[in-house]
């Protein structure tokens, strides 16, 4: 008999993991068990497929499941839940086509993923209140909306998801009301930054409660009423959104050891404190580079890349994940917002020695057609190591961030980030690339002992 | 009398100087000798001046005279060429109105630029034929093109500067032929990818000579012929962009030592070897991280880099410039062409063990509208150190490539750059980032000892 692996959850972790373990052993029998009805599709596209951007839900899947059972020989069963693991004797307890059922295994990957938090109100039960995790969320409110039963939504929460809701809705012409228990969205921006992203989001005629929390939901003669801070609003759909938490529990009741959040704690190779168990995804807090210990950050890259380090070394190959910086970008209706590394806010909580530097710079030259401004606050010790950056502006946000992010990677200070040789040309940047103004910036804010240097814009380019 | 700097040249790197130096020392007494009649102008914005996008050219002026002299205090001359430098009496030797004139400096700081090189061929003194490097340059021959004269150009050179002006006549209705002696474009990049710049160059309607070099030009009662490969071709105006040279022949004929193509040599203070001189820009060679020598790749972002350390030091102050990478992008038609660290080509001279890896990946979510493929050379040594990179694609490109230059600067091998934490949305990036997607195709071609890892889109993202 060959050796099997068995792997609990057939999402982006899942799959990948499936993939590189098929890759490194041809021969290895690889079962993956997953819950729902997909597998392997792209769960950042589903506010897309909400707003009907992309017209069809199975554009989303990366491959059909015949590609996984023919290409790959994976033996992927859907509709089977694992109720039980049972680490001692190896073995995976699972239902399917209503009974219950086992498996051997000699390795075994969670990737479980995180599941959505639903506050203990009254009446989030109802069938019109959803949250928007898994494909079939997606297509059940989107079945709601194409049959013009959704005229006005309530978003409960400011967060990416939230953010990305409350486009998707409105891009469908539905009345998008936003509530955000916390006083300002996006609680993982410096508040400099969030206040930029709360003027896009009423730009676009969303009604933004700040400060504001959802008590409970109530189902009358006259339709759906979310009670917000006292008053009663009519609604004919309530989208939450506040936030998931890591869906670690049959591997945590098994023994497993977590972390920060509740998510299994895994080495850089990806095993768990369990013989034999590995884990991926969003179910895990990875290491964070510039944390310097494990957190909790759920995002799709890291599902990906932790998968495929799980599968290859669980097959028996040789793969590491050295760990995350925390990097993230939302789309918010014209804005792009991004963040890599700490927030002000995170790094004073760390208790470092941290300053922010805010600049605007430009995205292309300032005398070519659309330029726009391109924010950036840097994140700082004082003694000059970087921390972390948030960024907001268009479209070249979302790359400009990466910058950073292989800065911070590479344990750059803000010296190091100044000097970096940054491609420029009139139609993509300006000379003085706004990552590098704002890296002169922090300089002169990082070392008031040497002779100031402002940030300046002096002389405009010159180049072969 | 208050010390007195002179900056010889009023550039990018020359204004940067003087801005730098202001900063520092409110009392410093400082001059700048600028041959041409146009200060701290946006020299890479020319083409785009030609074209039209940039409707007047006073708009390329990153500051005008006045704000120098008034706002910095700099005492800003046009129109006055320095003739010699006698670094024994601290002594510049320059024309003004005519005359000879003469200025005693404590410090000097030479930014004199690099020239077009012209070839020793009949009929380029003819004033249809230009280079593009000056205001003055673009402002006759966009007069020209204004007036309606130019129906059919020649473009003598397939670089950055040639393909630039192909397109900016191009855009005004200009019959372009572009002659490269060469039998591919770019000589600066690697065939695959240069290959991919001649399709779009063709695609526009250019009419491309690969191979073929020009002979001379005749002026002829019926109008002006360029001889290309013995064949008489009648144009209206011929444009010369094969290259520039160092322009650091003050500084050299005063004893300065010289490097690569000429350029000064410097110390990462900017000191030249002359006592009390310092030279920025693009006549001097810096220092480049991955061929860990000197190297001569005049471009912008390192002249008004550059020029800042020289003005800060000079002032007294603290400054280093640590390097380039030699990070280059440039728009060619709806492309654009990005490039950093070494070509293969370029490795190979050096003797290095280097291999490339092509992929091609997406720049958006595969479902996402407006996801464009993203071409990715990189170039890495057998052991798996990151030597360069190249990239075809549209404008996310410019800034992709600046992760591959942060990631050079830091030293990274392909291992660093697969783990990089870098940002995911489907509007702006697939969760395999393409960068990331060469990155695992170039860790499994430079470590044949390992057992192999495909690249593989295996299973889109999740992401909270």
């Amino acid at each position: 008999m060959h050796q099997r692996l068995v792997v609990v959850g057939g999402g982006a972790a899942g799959m990948s993991a499936a993939s590189a373990a098929r890759r490194l052993d041809p021969d290895l029998d690889i079962v993956v068990l997953e819950a729902g009805g997909y597998a392997a599709y792209g769960m950042c596209g589903l506010p897309y497929y909400l707003s009907g951007v992309v017209a069809g839900a199975e554009a989303l899947l990366a491959y059909p499941p015949s590609f996984f059972r023919e290409q790959r020989r994976v033996d992927l069963r859907l509709h089977t839940p694992v109720t039980r693991l049972d680490p001692d004797h190896q073995v995976v307890h699972f239902r399917e086509n209503g009974r219950d059922a086992r498996l051997e295994y000699h390795r075994l990957i969670v990737t479980t993923g995180a599941t959505p938090v639903v506050p203990p109100l009254r009446g989030l039960d109802d069938p019109y209140v959803f949250t928007v995790r898994t494909m079939e969320d997606a297509i059940s409110l989107r079945s709601l909306i194409d049959a013009g039963h959704i005229g006005r939504a309530l978003i409960v929460g400011g967060g990416y998801i939230g953010l990305e809701m409350a486009e998707a809705m409105a891009a469908r012409g539905v009345k998008v009301t936003l509530a955000e228990a916390l006083p300002a969205l996006m609680p993982n921006l410096d508040p400099p930054i969030s206040e930029l992203v709360e003027e896009e989001v009423r730009r676009h005629g969303v009604d933004l409660r700040l400060g504001i929390s959802l008590e409970q939901v109530r189902r009358t003669p006259d339709g759906l009423k979310a009670i917000l801070g006292g008053k009663s609003v009519p609604v004919d759909v309530v989208v939450v959104a506040v936030g998931v938490r890591a869906g670690a529990t049959i591997a945590a009741e098994a023994g497993a050891a977590t972390g920060p959040g509740g998510a299994l704690l895994v080495d850089d190779q990806m095993r768990t404190s369990l013989p034999d168990v590995y884990a991926a995804g969003d179910c895990i807090a990875p290491f964070h580079r510039v944390l310097g210990r494990p957190a909790f950050v759920p995002l799709g890259p890291a599902a990906n890349k932790t998968g495929r380090v799980a599968g290859t070394v669980a097959a028996g190959g040789q793969a590491r994940f050295t760990g995350i910086v925390g990097t993230a970008v939302v789309k918010v209706f014209d804005l792009a917002v991004a963040r890599t590394g700490l927030t002000l806010g995170e790094a004073m909580a760390e208790g470092l020695p941290a300053v922010a530097t805010d600049t605007v710079g430009k995205s292309r030259a300032k005398y070519y057609p659309g330029s726009d401004p391109v924010h950036v606050r840097l994140v700082h010790e004082t003694g000059g190591r970087l921390l972390g950056a948030q960024m907001v502006g268009g479209d070249g946000v979302a790359k400009r961030i990466d910058v950073v992010a292989v800065a911070l990677q590479a344990g750059f200070d803000v010296d190091e980030l100044a000097g970096a040789d940054l491609s420029y040309a009139p139609p993509y940047a300006p000379v003085y690339e706004p990552i590098l103004l704002a890296a002169q910036a922090a300089q002169a804010k990082s070392a008031p002992d040497r002779p100031a240097e402002a940030p300046s814009h002096a002389a405009a380019g010159s180049r072969r």
